[in-house]
Parts: structure tokens; C-alpha cells; sequence
């Protein structure tokens, strides 16, 4: 763990991303000892800095995750990079002298089958605010009340919905439905996180992805659902849990090459 | 500053309340080297925890005012308490081994005229979501992007509405208006932070507060505009900028009678 580039540094009790989520983060598996997608993830992080407007380059990130992958423990794990603004200001309004907050982590990889599972669909609603639509701010409390909703660990995702009961995301997952060989994946202009293996699979999935408004109907009888994100890979859906209703998903065509994909790029990364 | 109370402790880099602003705060206003509105605070703060489901008992922060108070640099001071659900859990979802961290800490009263002054309308909205609405939680990005909005400090507050157009709260108040002898506050059921000193108006002043939806309509025109938190008290409101237009509030009445009642309620702490 490194705080601005130093194992010892503490966190301030004062710091912005404590004290009102002022701040964004990114998690990236390590595979082979090296980070996949790290230009997407750094990316995606200096979009959400210029968001929030905090004065920072991602590139900062690059001596410690060098630091930290001179000896790591595990070939397989996590990275995670968090940013805040810093400490400084009065009240909300941020203070000219606010200087950035960086922390880079090294985490285990949870273990994960990939075995197609169950899905429950979350109470917990996201909100729309295209003011932070996309990004992976620190403001996370739709995320972790919709995980306490959790059943059990049979269950290898929840699905969350918007307040026109439109599915988004799932609670730490981007969300695919496949049907009548249509790929389809939610917009997110208005709430979820717009993931680096969703932009990945947008690219590169074949026959073509469509990003639109979905309904819960289109995901009853769709051939296939899936959910991915770019520490676990490609999450498989047997079946998802709705009210009183089980939809069941026995094709995983689609689902496969997603998940070659995904190992294709933890080779090549 | 105590964290956990002790003075050395450090703040965990792994801290929910740094990875997803999951925890709550409040600030209370130190006069005469006491709090004020102390009860109603951690009360405040106690249905938070029970909202976000955070097993915590604020009384644990008598112990840490009684060791800060004991000492203060001034008599006139704001006090900040925070707790968050603490380090641990998989990813979004809380660990059962997780355990709060609170943070304790004095600072000196912003600098505060109580002059009617100017106030401009936020472009920054805020999301209609009822799971988190009325409670002072860390997911603070709203309220962030509208302070960096502040023109200069020639203006007093910042008003933020939804994204329906009513007005709803300032940057770091609530907001009352007064037309035709009647006082109207907003209902606060989908966004916004019901303040303590909200409440104290709203159960004190006379003759009686309509909690209720707002247009823009309702402001302009209105005799009188204020907003107040528990530590300024009341802000006096001379104009409001809106778009190209400005409107002016000359009279002060029912203001200065909530700023009576902010007075004494500094003077019986």
C-alpha cells in the first residue's frame, strides 16, 4: 500500500475523499504480474478527474505501480488506485492549496469459478445524476446497499435498476442480454459506471453491440445475460431471481467469447 | 482531533468511508465551550447509522466532546463528528467482522457578518434518491460541485434544486421562504439533508412552517428568503440571481425572529 508514493504516509482524517467521497478509484486485475488495461483504467480515471475537476495526472500512478509489482505476492491479484482532492477547504468549496490524495494498493484476487450462477434483482434503485453518470467516483452508497441485499453466496450478482425500473448495472458489474442474436447493453447517461471491459467488449465483441435502453422484458426470454468487470472477467447467469418469477439462461454462446476475450487479454496485457 | 478516541490513531487507507463515502457526519456549533442542539445531532445521526445499517451507537462521542471541550482554543468553535462503517468487506459489500470508526475534531467558526447578502442558483441539481434523503451521509459530490460553483465571496449561498426545478436546500443549509404571512420550507423526501436547526424552526417558529414542494414561482416575489444551518445559524438572504434576473427581499421580519430563536438557543446550550 502506498499513500503519494511512500508506504508509511497516513491518510489525513481531514482528507475530501473521507470526509464528502470527494474523489474516484479503479480496481485492475493483475495477471501475470503486470495490470490489464491499464491505459483504459487511467484513462478513465483523468475523464473522471476532469469531472470532478480535481488537478491531477493519472500517470503519477506508474512509479508506484511499478513500485509495487517489482514484488508482488501473487502473479494474480488486484490493484487499486483511489484519488481525492485532498485535504483542504472550507467546508464543500475546495481550497486553491488542495493538493491530490493518491493511493495504490495490492489486493488478493477473490476466487471466482466463472461457473454460470444465480442473480437477484436489487430494491436498492440507482439515481439518475448525469453530472456523475459513468464515472467511478467514491460516492458509493447505492452500491453498498444494494451488496447488503445479498441472499446468500449462492449468488454471483445483483442486478440494479433506475427508478423507471430500467436495468443499469449489476452492484460491482457491467451487464449484457443477449436475444434473437442482438447483443445489448444498458446507456449510461444518466447513473451507472461506464467499466473499462464494457468499453473492451464493445469494441471488440462480435457481431456488434447495441448501448440503449433496456426493460426488464427484454431481459424475460432473452437467450442469454451476462455481467463483467475487469478484475473477475465475464460473471455467466443461469438463471435470475424476479419477484416470485426465476428467468433461466441456458445458452452461453455469446458469453464464451466474451470470456475468450477477457483471457485473451490477460495474456496479451 | 480523536479518531476512535485517541488522539494518534490513524485513519485505515482501507476505510469504507474513504472507498465509498460509507458513513455520515454532522457539525455542531461550540458556544460558550458547549454544544448546541447536542441531542438532537446524534439523534440525527443515529437514524443515519439505522438507515445505512451501520451498528454504531453515537453516544460513544460523549466521551471524546467531554475530552475535547475540556480544552478548547475558543469558546465558539464548530465541532465535527464523523463515523463510518469502518475497514473491511468484500469489495462493495460490508464484512460482519467490520467495525466503525468515528472521528472527533475541533475547528475555529468560519468569520460570519449574518449581513443580508446575495445568493446565486446552483447548475449542479440533485438526484432524487429517497433510500439516502434527509440523512448527512459521506456521499457528498452534489454538494462539492455546487460550492465550486460560488461566483465569489460576495454571495452568501449557493441554491441547489432537483431536477424538477424546485428549489430544495443551499450548498450547506436549508431554505425558507416567507410570502404573504405564510413560511414554506421544502419537503426533503427524495434529496436533501434535514438539518437540526431545520427542525428547530420548523417545531418553534411562529406562526407555524409549511413543509412542502417549491417552484421557483414561490421565490419569486416572496417578502422574505433565509437559509440557516447549526453553525452560521440564520442567513439573510438581499437577493436572489437567477439567470439574468435578480430578486431583491427587503424585508427581514420573520427572518431576524428565526435568528432570535438561533441566539437563544446558543445562550441555553
Amino acid at each position: 500500500m502506498l499513500v503519494n508514493g511512500k508506504a508509511d504516509n497516513p491518510i489525513s482524517p481531514a482528507d475530501r475523499g473521507l470526509a464528502y467521497g470527494d474523489g474516484l478509484f479503479e480496481t485492475l486485475r493483475i495477471s501475470k504480474g503486470r495490470p490489464v488495461f491499464l491505459e483504459a483504467h487511467l484513462a478513465r480515471m483523468q475523464t473522471g478527474c476532469e469531472r470532478l475537476g480535481i488537478a491531477f495526472d493519472t500517470g503519477d500512478f506508474r512509479q508506484d505501480i511499478d513500485h509495487l509489482l517489482s514484488s508482488p505476492d501473487s502473479p494474480d491479484m488486484v490493484l487499486k488506485l483511489l484519488v481525492t482532492r485532498g485535504a483542504g477547504g472550507r467546508g464543500y468549496r475546495p481550497g486553491a492549496e488542495t493538493r491530490p490524495t493518491r493511493v495504490a494498493s495490492l489486493h488478493p484476487l477473490p476466487s471466482f469459478t466463472g461457473t454460470p450462477g444465480r442473480v437477484f434483482v436489487c430494491k436498492q434503485r440507482l439515481a439518475a445524476q448525469p453530472a456523475f453518470a459513468g464515472i467511478k467516483h467514491l460516492n458509493r452508497l447505492e452500491q453498498v446497499a444494494a451488496s447488503r441485499e445479498w441472499p446468500d453466496d449462492s449468488f454471483v450478482e445483483g442486478l440494479m435498476l433506475d427508478y423507471q425500473d430500467h436495468p443499469i448495472e449489476g452492484t460491482r458489474s457491467n451487464v449484457f442480454v443477449v436475444r434473437d442474436g442482438t447483443i445489448l447493453t444498458p446507456e449510461l447517461s444518466a447513473c451507472g459506471i461506464a467499466g473499462v471491459l464494457r468499453q473492451h467488449l464493445l469494441d471488440t465483441l462480435a457481431p456488434g453491440v447495441e448501448t440503449t435502453t433496456i426493460d426488464m422484458e427484454n431481459l424475460r426470454g432473452a437467450d442469454e445475460l451476462f455481467f463483467c468487470n475487469s478484475v473477475l472477467g465475464i460473471i455467466p447467469v443461469a438463471s435470475l431471481l424476479y419477484g416470485a418469477e426465476s428467468w433461466r439462461y441456458n445458452s452461453h454462446t455469446v458469453t464464451n467469447r466474451a470470456r475468450d476475450l477477457f483471457e485473451a487479454a490477460l495474456q496479451t496485457c
